[in-house]
């Protein structure tokens, strides 16, 4: 880890999203955490448009790397995740999401996308 | 998410890491999670190397993309996570590890690096 003094005491606000440290790409990766028995449902990556919708719009939404795309989980599915706290880490780097998980996380159905372990 | 039905049924064994989709550089993002309480206590990138002896040597390494080298989490602090289990995503490009973390996973002395919330 690095040790960066300024990314461990700044206050992230809707008004300073900017500060939060997204990749070259404009991307900063999410993990999405049930909120009520802390599963791992999957991990996914931002952009600050679709972080800004998902913490005033109430349902998470993503950028798809392989699509290209802004991406609202569940509008086709109907696997909405209700979003209720968002944290980020020390470097401000990672999001950590809870949420409420309408049926399954994965596409494939299962649900979490964490549903196999190296053997 | 994409689908990829190739990835949603592989089996990953010690045998075949390199099925794993690592990313240009090499990496891929790892969570590690406590395993008694599924706390999520911090992400960081391992290469192949890391990944295998996190899963032979029982202690959690990582790569440090900020210094470029190889890390044993804790061979400074003595905050040691000890290797539960590993599981990987249905993209087959995340990991989620189960670790039972000696100490503060956060560099900070948090427990966990996830300390604030977006207000």
């Amino acid at each position: 880890m690095s040790s960066n003094p300024e990314a461990e005491t700044i206050q992230i606000t809707m008004a300073n999203l900017d500060q939060l440290k997204f990749n070259a790409d404009g991307l900063i990766p999410v993990i999405a955490q049930d909120y009520k028995n802390n599963e791992v449902l999957m991990m996914a990556w931002m952009n600050i448009d679709s972080l800004r919708d998902s913490l005033t719009g109430g349902k998470a939404s993503y950028w798809s790397r392989s699509r290209k795309t802004y991406w609202v989980k569940g509008e086709t599915s109907g696997h909405f995740q209700h979003v209720k706290e968002i944290y980020y880490d020390c470097d401000c780097d990672v999001l950590l999401m809870k949420v409420e998980q309408i049926g399954a996380a994965c596409h494939t159905n299962q649900r979490s996308c964490f549903y196999r372990k190296i053997e």
